[in-house]
């Protein structure tokens, strides 16, 4: 769809203000602002015509973001599109979504003018123009039923007041103006109709791979689905494969979304999960994920084949690789799960959205394969409670990698981060000889709400020997028990699920704290408080971990414990049955030169820019002569 | 002494190289560098002829730095004066007196031309242009007997490889190049004679009060000593006040050093002590500090009256105040602690340095006194070894502010910080109802080779129910056993002496951990390490910390252990007797807020400077044509 520069309209559609109010504001803005009509001066740059990604920004699709991503200057161009007639709109990012110490454009109008300007709120929501003016505006078009906006922006900018774009999880916020502002700073967020979305804006842009001739798809869609009016819905629908599948093995290649057109802003995201081949047969289900009338056993259709979130484009194996499927040893049971997001409670809509799978015939060189790392679902992993950040971490040891990996090492090219609801941070290192060398995936923002795979921009190999250190952040001050590891949605994980090839027979390569140290920590937390409580060893994990009293000393023994005591390490086959040898307690990695999380690379000299908003159209200001 | 600007000589006395080598050098330079003849431009800009502040660098005075500091501009003129022939000097700035990192001024030739240039020097001494030229050379003079350097730099220079000038201690680098180098990235620090010299170049500069007519003086000198050749000296000698002191009460109203001239360079630091009026008489001395032959009473004088270091100048007390001396219960018996740094082992030399104290019977408003802030003297507060910056902290609690302060408050004006040997940094902060208000003083560049007595820049008002935090930051690298705090200069203190007036009867406002949660600690580490080890209650605190076996969990949890753990408070008169109440345990002060460290304030946006050094002769460049 792309955007020509028309005629600049007045695009306000509010009544103008009184001629003096206008002339009092007009000299105002003067003043304040260098008047500089980008609209028209800038119309010798060419719109950008090609925006390979898009989202919808709100759950009515009223704005829908799409943008391209220049690597070679380091800069987004970005199109937002604004449906109905508005006073103005606001978009930025902020850390995790919030409103508040946002970094935003503001479109607005003082009901005869209107500005552009890059800005941001402060931790009241109160929005403030911005000393260094790093979004610039391209283009600004009216159309017959809403509002287009073009800009773009450096990924890096170096003002202490943008948000730095990474490579992780952004969180983009927006926000829409019903009436005219005297100025930027008389507007506050909080008085507006706000929200977020989460995506990954810098996707990894390597060469799509060609197809074979001989592809063939096959979509795993959901079968008209009326969309609950709940905020959220997890939909999981059983789907078998044709018998021909159990013939021959095939390999996945690529997939892609396929979302029912008008749904666009409520499918949130959707996986594939094939099911264990123990299992005959798996009983057919359509339903809510989890409800009581799930049948057990698809408890056992864990494997993710595909997973997908929205603004992910189509998922391409490496050219090498593909995804073993069907043939002897693989169950024909997929399930799918379906993320619908609805917090409108919008209701009537129905959905068959789904997957489609690009299998071929013709085999690839490798299989492609998933390995889990991080920490062993367990609770002698613990959070206290009324933490902010507190850290969590898992390992891939040396002695496993050297026992499971083949000479010639393996190739990481996808990672899915994951963990449950107070997870804010995931990152996984790669060490070698006790030196991190490497990060294989970092995701700063990380949500629990957006967990798509991602294509790694450069692959990474990993060879016999060494250490992949998975760490998680958590935030639990909501909570007042502490949040032990497990499998429930109130317990905690810390994964990264890593797609690779050659696939070996290495699945899961995972640690936990040795729990005969941990038994020590809780005869250390009994000795100190002479206690009423008893965190006594009869007592089960989660319990020992409920009594304690959560002083700033046992939390801090607790954080020294998991950064001094042996672990126990999971080093195990897809069989479920771990590689040969001792692997409890095993030492903890050491660990003696530590990457150095890279900042921006912000010059002291720096060109200025200019530190005034744009006037976008001078139609107002016509109107008072 | 001014400096005039005279005809420039090649100021390189050494032969010059081939013309041929030259020519060579020469068209680098050009191609390298863009040639500026500074010295000739700029002599527009007057000499700075005013410099309050001197200190010899070296130890024979070969180097001399003199300078003064414009607060309304935040800019240091230096003027550094080097005895003799020289190739060329290196003059600058490393956190703590390193070659390496340092931040730094050089003044070399190729045998042809001379350069100025701002540069650094990496982590193994090789130098480097800087991309920033902050110094500015503004005169270069040759005189008969040396060379002398006019230069300017602002305190922040927003360059991340220049030093950051604070008001505290700067550990000061210089180096004497012998012969000429063919760039500045020949020159390598580890080849030249080197050395650094401690100095607060932040001076506060707050107006010095008149003197009243009735002023006199009293010279504490020590007699004609004979410095002896070892590095280190501490030389002790007790002076008696004439008989009619003990007559009426005085105020000490200002002092300042006597150095020997000559001997400027040795003379490192000098302290006048007043000994305890418990005593009738203190037996004469006159030799080394701390030697067997030294009376035991002389432990007895250690009532600070006055101290000076390198680099300071007179010390004059707020006009309101002074310091009560003579009259009924007060010594006559006076220790003049004089410290020779002498690490060329020059012989031979006399001193009778000493510091001349200025007094009045026309007595001021107020008495002057001095409290001491941070630890007691206790072992119980450790530091385990090999840690590179373990943080201590003291506290003088509410409760003892309000019981011992009047309501109007004290008002501090000066404070001198005292660790021994591991001591790093130090830090006093001012809490008001669990917030952190300010820094009473603060000194990241610590040494415990330098302790003046610093003027605060602005008086610091402590009410009742305020709470006073001292925190030092300690490296025990180099030690194999736990340093415990004590008198012994292998054990530890962490002290802020605070200069204030109205004088209160609270001496001592220090805390240390409860030694019942220490002991809680010991019985931990037993539990926890199933011992080989026994910290056993019987045993000593500092046998017991012996014992520790210093891995990650025992010294995370000591951490934890004084974050934590109740206190024991010393809230004592100056009779030593404490103020009534209960003050063990006591709760440690909770703070909600903390002081953010201040960063320098650097704008993204800044005026490029040139990034070339100066070429200051043309003289070479002459001759090869």
């Amino acid at each position: 769809m792309p955007a020509h520069l028309t005629h600049q309209h007045c695009w306000s559609s509010l009544p103008s203000p009184s001629v003096r109010e206008a002339a009092s504001m007009y000299s105002t803005a003067v003043a304040i602002f260098l008047v500089i009509l980008v609209a028209a001066l800038q119309s010798s740059e060419p719109p950008e015509s090609s925006f390979p990604y898009h989202i919808p920004l709100d759950p009515e699709g009223i704005l829908e973001l799409s943008w391209n991503i220049s690597y070679v200057q380091d800069i987004i161009h970005f199109q937002l599109q604004v449906q109905g007639p508005r006073a103005g709109v606001l978009f930025g990012m902020s850390d995790r979504g919030e409103m508040e110490n946002a970094d935003l454009i503001v479109l607005w109008t003082d009901g005869n003018r209107s500005y552009f300007a890059d800005a941001w709120s402060d931790q009241k929501g109160q929005i403030h123009l911005d000393a260094q003016q790093d979004y610039q505006l391209l283009q600004v078009q009216r159309t017959s039923d809403g509002l287009s906006l073009l800009f773009k922006r450096p990924f890096v900018t170096c003002d202490p007041k943008d948000y730095l774009i990474e490579d992780d999880t952004v969180h983009l916020v927006y926000g829409i103006l019903e009436k005219p502002f005297q100025s930027l700073e008389a507007i506050n967020t909080s008085s507006l109709n706000t929200g977020l979305q989460r995506v990954q804006l810098l996707k990894s842009e390597v060469p799509t791979p060609a197809m074979p001739a001989d592809v063939q798809t096959i979509e795993i869609q959901a079968p008209d689905i009326l969309i609950p009016d709940n905020e959220t819905t997890y939909w999981c629908y059983v789907f078998v494969l044709p018998p021909d599948f159990s013939e021959h093995r095939r390999h996945i290649i690529k997939y892609e979304a396929i979302v029912t057109e008008g749904n666009e802003a409520l499918v949130h995201h959707m996986e594939v999960f094939q099911c264990s081949a123990e299992f005959e047969s798996i009983p057919q289900y359509d339903g809510f994920c989890g409800s009581k009338m799930e049948p057990d056993r698809l408890n056992y259709c864990r494997h993710v084949l595909a997973a997908w979130a929205l603004g992910a484009k189509a998922f391409y194996y490496p050219e090498e690789a593909g995804v073993a499927f069907g043939g002897v040893g693989s169950s024909r049971y997929l399930r799918l799960e379906v993320h619908y997001h609805n917090p409108w409670n919008i209701r009537g809509r129905h959905d068959s959205s789904g997957i489609r799978l690009y299998y071929t015939d013709s085999l690839r060189k490798f299989n492609a394969g998933i390995m889990e790392l991080g920490l062993v679902y367990t609770p002698v992993m613990a959070i206290p409670p009324q933490e902010t950040a507190f850290v969590l971490t898992g390992y891939c040891t040396d002695k496993c990698t050297m026992m499971a990996l083949p000479p010639s090492g393996i190739h990481i090219f996808a990672s899915q981060l994951h963990t449950h609801l107070t997870g804010r941070k995931v990152v996984t290192v790669l060490a070698r000889n006790g030196q991190e060398m490497k990060v294989v995936n970092r995701d700063n923002h990380y949500s629990p709400y957006f967990q798509d795979i991602r294509m790694l921009k450069k692959i990474v190999s990993v060879f016999p020997g060494d250490v992949l250190i998975t760490s998680c952040t958590y935030n639990t001050e909501d909570r007042k028990l502490a949040t032990v590891g497990g499998f429930g949605i109130l317990e905690e994980m810390c994964v990264n699920y890593v797609h690779y090839y050659p696939q070996t027979e290495l699945e899961l390569c995972k640690s936990a704290v040795n729990d005969g140290y941990l038994q020590k920590y809780f005869r250390q937390v009994n000795s100190f408080n002479n206690e009423e409580v008893c965190t006594c060893p009869q007592a089960s994990v989660p319990e020992q971990f409920t009594s304690v009293p959560w002083n700033s000393y046992n939390r801090d023994m607790l954080k020294a414990l998991y950064r001094f005591a042996p672990i126990s390490m999971h080093c195990n086959k897809t069989s479920g049955v771990s590689f040969q040898g001792e692997w409890n307690p095993q030492p903890l990695p050491e660990i003696t030169s530590t990457l150095k999380e890279p900042g921006p690379n912000c010059p002291a000299q720096q060109a200025p820019s200019h530190t005034n908003p744009t006037v976008v159209s001078a139609a107002g200001a016509e109107a008072e002569s």
